[in-house]
């Protein structure tokens, strides 16, 4: 990718998408419901450190549910086959806090990047770590190579004083015996990881150590190898957008995960991360101008996986 | 992809996998059971015309629902949105043939890969077509350039006297109001269409149209537009593998179909497609062998998509 | 009960509900949808042989689902614990005609109350009898005393013809292999048994029978065992009133069955039968001024079984 | 019923039921686990203050279950068309744990049997009541007539410490609204409800009020309204055995209600109530000699419902 032309190119895709007013802002906790809804930001980073960015592209965001591809990344440090026979990699085929599922097949979460899923995944972390919620956020900040992103702590406290349907999903997971920790112990884990608050800019650079085979941008550092990362890539094209996956497959083409704060972050493996910010949700809970973002992106780039 | 390390590739994939003998064979209907379970192919097809098998790769056997992307392929080429309506493009979540998704759903199958979804494919090309199992074989012989691939009408008239799933299927699709044309002769195309007979290296040739964005490999023919050639192997890479299409992601990281007869064929857009066969089936339906070649395949060549 | 009493009763029962016009008629086929919505009668029948009418108690309307008590008590004549493998006795919790338990439990339909359940006890009946049409028609007469009641063939054609729901459940059924005999041959005494056109009049005395221990009401003859008609007004009572029985058996309280062409027959054991006439239908799709009379009657009388 | 005749057929029964040692008993808590799975007591108290026991019928047992028939009694005497938004009266279908329709029908439960009903009770109790734990107890001893019956407080600890299946229907409930009180709250009055210990002689004489149109046998206090009496009845006879009600309908054919602790109490309208434990349970979890001896009641005494 050039430099002007992808820097024109993401200035042209503002310009088609911020008048889109379509879809409502999550209003379930205050914070979020309190983020002005005409926000737009999008940040492109390359394999070969470049970055292009626009709009809101550095004002911070609640992360939410992107959150669970680096829960799921921290794990994959620690343990292998374990994880496997804990939570699946199949598509739900039902919306994303579903318990129906879930009871059908006995506490299993059918993938990481449900609510379900990543519970679980929060549970290994918690048996596993010393200090869960520290080197969550730890590791988070040397992937995205910025000191200063932290935790929301009032977003964390107002998602675990309404999580009925969280406490629903651990408690159902822990009657079958698929969860070893502490309940309460675990849901601050996972409550605080979802609460995590990241610009455009930070999200697109953490992510493209998914599309650089698992090394660090930048030191080349290797986190992960390169077999493990293109497991996680697959999980997020099958499994990333809720109920809308195949949606956004046929319409975007590539690897991604979102969440109810807006964000989505999405990966051309072997070429850039990009990661596009929009408060309102479609109808199935998906950023509605951060998806027409993206899939003018990879229109005009020709940049799509398929 | 250089011609001697491939074909010595295939070899080792070969010797790896037909000592496998997991998995039982299809025998729902007899002319499925009375094949060899021991015999293995597999064919590579590049998009500059190279071509590369091993084994058993020049036998026919019966594609069953591979041909489901081809059916799909030929109603792209008469329609457009009017297929949106009336087929989704998600992942199902549950096995290929359950109606229980189709009644909560009110009768719009979840996408094109389960029979659900290419009964309604029928149905709209024996609404748009004059001769619709004609004129599909035509369009098969034309992707595949040969002239002699051909229906097995008593592997089609078998399926027909013991398809009462799929009579139910349609019957209840039909009382949503989404089948238009007469039962019999909708299940007469979709019957036909699953069998045709084809080897790997055939199947190879014909999925090269899926990597080369859409036109013919040779001829340079377009039959896609890039765009709707995209959407296709997006719908395979969700979709195409039953509710085995996370795993096969996870491990092999190609859009894909696979059918009860032993074959899967693969597409790498941009680079490949790859047709394998192995009759014995593990237990959600997928060719075992095949499942593991192809996973061999892609991490030796390091040509997953992701 | 007393004459006068009781006639008086129905009359004001008759004048409470009348001006009822809540719910809508029944027209998926054209015969049911040119009744006159404002029709009522009912009509007791005690087991001392003393009969009351109100309204439209003696004027024919088709009895749909009603037939289904008749052909479950034909099929018991035959045939013991073989029925009881392949229907249940439970309440089924999903609307009358959902595949989706059915598919659950692999084809073994919930209670023969159930469109899936009556057509399994129809399979019976083919198997059984040497003129499965004739001699159920001519079983119907006895139990009645009225040798004119008869198919009402158009509807039975109707029926046929638009009998999709049908079709998908029974050719689900015979992919589990719960139907023997020809698909056909099986719907075509189904949709004829739910053609027979009868008044209140000669339902109550029909279903006097399972008020009187088996016997018919007048002759003494014993058709039931005592221990049979107990179990099908157990039946009744649970699964008689399609996803509304437990509203039933709540505000009304006798063991009873409805059908979409208006008409309710309900069982006091020991005492009386009951048939009301009314077809409207509330949004469950039971009769809703036949409904309310039941408990109206019910009230007056004292005459629940709780 | 005459009373030389009637103790001698218990006698009978308990000859015929205490050498069937199928079913296993409940071990989920150690209280349970360590009862004597070869008790077996059986009681009937009638409406003329008549009593008839054999073998354990004086012992005490965890009632489990059965309580939720007297939590709904007490939350009618409080309030009426409240509760019919807040929990519905129709039979399942599904295990009576089951979160599946409670998600589909968006948190409001089938009816007041199954746990999540009668959590919902509780939560009207807690509402409604100063003392509820108090207040639920005093009812249940001034039914039973015996100032000793108590909370079995080491089954209330177990049940609360391992009780995360029932933690995870209330707070998925609480998703949806339908808890308005302290979840903790909600379940001590429960656990304690369920942990209450009564033996069959108690449970029969408390039950006598179902069977004497509410009022209490002995004094003849007035507690329950005949039409609110003749409405539990219904209930207990469509939702009382959880995923068996229909077979017992058909077996025994009385209103009744099981519980883990291996009791039944049942009534017969006008007549008695009959209360009967076997620790052993079937596979749907109800008291396999239990069902077994009330059937042999019914049947030798002719005195089901139906």
């Amino acid at each position: 990718m050039q430099q002007e032309p992808l820097q024109d190119l993401l200035s042209g895709i503002r310009r088609s998408v911020i008048t889109n007013d379509s879809g409502t802002i999550a209003t379930y906790i205050p914070q979020l419901g309190s983020v002005d809804p005409a926000k737009f930001g999008m940040h492109v980073a390359t394999v070969d450190g470049d970055d292009f960015g626009i709009g809101d592209n550095q004002e911070r965001f609640s992360i939410q549910s992107i959150t669970k591809v680096l829960l799921l990344t921290r794990a994959k440090l620690e343990i292998g086959s374990e994880l496997n026979k804990r939570v699946g990699v199949e598509p739900s085929g039902d919306p994303f806090n579903s318990l129906i599922q879930l009871e059908y097949e006995r506490g299993v979460p059918r993938n990481p990047m449900i609510n379900a899923g990543a519970i679980v995944v929060c549970d290994l972390l918690v048996e596993l770590l010393d200090d869960p919620k520290g080197g969550y956020l730890s590791f988070v900040r040397k992937l995205s190579g910025c000191e200063t992103i932290d935790f929301d702590r009032s977003v964390a406290e107002s998602e675990a004083s309404c999580g009925f349907r969280n406490r629903s999903i651990i408690n159902l997971m822990k009657s079958f015996g698929n969860i070893r920790s502490d309940i309460e112990e675990v849901l601050d884990l996972y409550f605080h990881a979802c609460s995590i608050a990241m610009s455009c800019q930070e999200l697109a650079r953490t992510f493209s150590l998914f599309a650089n085979a698992g090394a660090l941008v930048g030191s080349g550092e290797k986190i992960l190898s390169k077999s493990r990362t293109k497991r996680i890539n697959a999980v997020m094209q099958t499994c990333g957008l809720y109920d809308e996956a195949g949606e956004f497959a046929f319409r975007v083409g590539l690897p991604a995960k979102s969440g109810v704060g807006g964000g989505i972050a999405a990966v051309h493996p072997g070429h850039y991360a990009v990661a596009v910010w929009s408060p309102r949700l479609n109808d199935k809970g998906n950023p509605a101008a951060g998806f027409a973002a993206l899939e003018l992106l990879t229109d005009q780039t020709g940049s799509s996986i398929f």
